[in-house]
């Protein structure tokens, strides 16, 4: 092993840049070159591969976004557009390769193993939707800023009924939707992962204004639906006074937490460690506080993520 | 004069607390007694009043909202009202009033002031469309939380073409759109003070394209429309790929900031003094760094509220 | 079951007012009455307890600090103060008592349990020393407090040559210093639990040095020195332009962090459930994602806590 | 006028990279070539000049610090660096400067000025502490910055009496311990402009005590004296249980403020006209909402820096 690259892949979140820098340093450290690939497997493809030293990755470890870019290249799940990028990876003579991103980007990961290139998976992506891993990189920061949303919309105190609606990212995944909404006190948590009726929505939001309650806020999950149609869904009850926040590609950005800064140093060390050691088709992640290394094939295949779900009750049962 | 109320009526902003607070120390600093009118001129009608000690107001100038609620009450612009509301303030016993808010507010309080009851209004809303004072409490905390969510847009890079429509607080007014759009380097500004064309839009996006640019992003006055409207014209021309914000009432919320602490202590010490004084049916406002004290019904008929138009002209040569 | 209370003991933490509150919405939603008792076991002692309603929580999720005051009261190590205690707990009617705080804390908790009274412990502290679990509340929040100030350091770019000592929190505990040694790339951290000398410490600023370095920023724990003296003693070897900062009790305060709300939530909710369930001399904790019961006495005697040492190594091998 | 160039010199403040950026952009949009000179004066007289396009200035509106770096260097003051920084001025074809910082850079670019070579001066520090203008770049964003720390403090809540003394930057200048003690409620601010005695702090501190007060908070300037120094004078007069916190050179870095961008922005694009209009020689300010333009010399000659001393007599009856 003398040569490794690192990229990532699909959207980007906070603590890539801190497993990138983790990769480098390591990398560094022991004797290897590293190469970082712009934008992910296209940019694998395309050969847009750089050298990277110490000071590229100076004061990056603060900086949200990723510094060699991100992209979704659906493409890469075929096999020609892999070997074109095994082609590449031998060009600039890369030994070992480190994948930093979701689902895709494990699957591109795994491809590549198969046809004998040694690759391993660092879970980022702030859904916290990927199996093998309690925590993805992200997921803190994200949940951090949307509580930080949210406690503003609380801070706004009127004579009013009003009813928040605060759409949140989660396609698959109701993490985000869970963990904030037990944060800010939530009076209802709406995610994929548990059935509801918009019935029961209703009824909590009449129970606590009976209770005297002025204000409720409801954290949506989005691939549930949309904050828009969510309220206009809840109009057909009654008039709710209903305010829908989307804060999109906000919970994306900013300055990656303490905890996300720790995981992608621990993750883009022991992955460079992994490599070193031959390995390849392994997908780094952590259980408590141990890092576990698991079969990436096997972990798409055979594992699934589950979000905490004891929250949901836990909520039920202190934020009515 | 030996007692005074005050009250928060309109839109809650950042920075009434400390307004509030500075009213009740300054008041009992000076031997007088201050009570606090709930819910705006609705509590004043309704007598919801209440005492105020300096124990009510400890650890309040860093909170956002307002401790004495706040509440919209058209009713209030009848003589009927406002009758009512000067018996209550009389059972009360009190002598003077300090009104804390927008443009309702301050018609409120040249009603009472008009009716014999000497009022001092306090200009309180986050859209900083109030004449007779350069800044209103609230704007600046506003521009700040809306800072750092566009800077966590501006973190996620991918190798997308993307366009992000950040839809902000400003009904007829667009200063906070103005600064944001400077303080984020925003491509396009869109405020209800400056005509403009879907087309010149379009241009600016494109130009930023053909020079290489990835992201664009426009601030939009949710005075001009909405964003998910704009984002619909906008695909009309092309496909921009463009992605929607809706702050909402985050915009409100928040601690305040420093100048928002300082500007309320300010305004309420001297709103204060101003009732010792024996006027009533002033506003007080701020000029650079002076305390400016102005007629209520002259600023309410005669002044206009323009933003910093400059900033309009500066963005256009600097964020091209 | 009908009466529980709740104090808080100890150096206050951010997140002990999301346990307080899951305490009190969860006793609540199963029947109980819940006290608090201001000012720990000094209250207790002195018979400051006051019933605890859902508006008494109301808004507090995201507050810093603790609603129920915190005291130390060494005290209460002597069984007279103990007996005391549980006097005025049954002059309140009290069954059951929860305890959030540190060591000194869970000593209490453990002393009134063996003397019949059930008392189940919480952990909160920012130091992250108790054992038994894997987190305290607050060290979350703390380390995210840290790193906001030491990225403002970082981002002071000057062409003088500059050694930053960060003086934090943690007597016996490195935990803080380690994380956010991680977190903000610092080239040195200085831990009670790491033997070192100041040649050490010397040779890595040199070696900085020779690479290109201007900046060194150094995470001391105040266990070890305090940041003077260490400032003292580097400039024994050389003139290194050492500047100190002590961020204090800065540290303590803050808004919670969402782990930290999530954390406390999970904790008050399963603390009310040992104590339903009839137990006592309980301390709750979490191990990874699964809430953990320990004895408390078992674990104040046999268990220890060590913080996560690898990331010694780890900062070592990326922050040289 | 074809080249020009920007410098920051001194110490750096949040909002020179809004002010460097506005300078590279506008320069660029008028058809001019534009330079940094790394470094200050030191890098002028050194050669180290480059050519900034707009990438370079891509993405720094938000960051703190200076992409040019800043140094102090007193050998500027002598005739001998005046005419070598001119001669590389003229050798890499540099028809006007702008510099960016405090007394020492204006004293600078009136050297040059006087020397023939048209100078610019905007008022970069945190101090405020320049002449000519009523807000200098950083200000704002550093009493922000002080006030999240002490509003920290202040959460942190307990039964024992405290006295939490807070050292903030401010060696000739006292603005920031006056608007953070405003913003913070502090019930002591010591600053340089006004006259004290440990007597009168330490009446202040036992009336407050007298009243039922635990917490005490005295905002220090440094240039009064060291917190440490403060500290030891209180305890000879009693055991204040007194907390030094020494926030350092965090003060200095941070995202800019929504003002210190739009500040930034204002002077960098003033500063371009200015030069393009054949002036030399002048400083940029505001008052108030207007751009000022002051001759450099006069400012520095004939001008007095003063705070708004007013707050410091609010403070007294607003926070005792």
């Amino acid at each position: 092993m003398k040569r490794i690259a690192v990229l990532t892949s699909g959207g980007d979140a906070p603590g890539m840049n801190a497993a990138i820098r983790a990769v480098v340093r390591k990398g560094i450290y022991d004797g290897l070159e590293v190469y970082g690939i712009n934008y992910g497997y296209a940019g694998m493809v395309a050969g847009d591969f750089r050298r990277l030293t110490i000071d590229d990755v100076g004061d990056t470890i603060s900086r949200g976004g990723t510094i060699l870019y991100s992209a979704r290249y659906p493409e890469f799940a075929k096999l020609e557009g892999q070997l074109k990028g095994i082609e590449q990876l031998k060009k600039f003579g890369i030994d070992g390769l480190i994948v930093i991103g979701g689902d895709g980007s494990y699957r591109g990961g795994a491809a590549l193993t198969k046809l004998g290139f040694p690759t391993i998976g660092i879970p980022g992506t702030i859904d916290n939707d990927i199996p093998g891993t309690d925590y993805t990189l992200g997921f803190d920061t994200a949940i951090n800023t949307v509580l930080e949303s949210v406690d503003r919309i609380r801070d706004t105190a009127t004579s009013h009924i009003r009813t928040f609606v605060v759409e949140v990212m989660g396609r698959n995944a109701g993490d985000i939707a869970l963990w904030t909404g037990i944060g800010s006190g939530a009076e209802s948590i709406v995610i994929p992962e548990k059935e509801f009726t918009m019935e029961e929505v209703v009824a909590e939001i009449q129970e606590g204004r009976a209770r005297g309650k002025k204000h409720t806020i409801i954290m949506l999950a989005e691939g549930v639906m949309s904050g828009n149609e969510f309220a206009e869904k809840l109009s057909k009850f009654e008039e709710f006074h209903t305010r829908v926040t989307v804060l999109g590609h906000v919970q994306r950005g900013g300055s990656p937490s303490a905890k996300d800064r720790v995981l992608g140093s621990i993750f883009g060390y022991n992955a460079v460690k992994m490599l070193e050691e031959g390995k390849g088709g392994i997908c780094v992640g952590i259980k408590g506080d141990e890092v576990v290394f698991n079969d990436i094939i096997d972990t798409l295949e055979n594992q699934k993520h589950l979000p905490l779900l004891s929250l949901y009750q836990i909520n039920k049962e202190i934020s009515f």
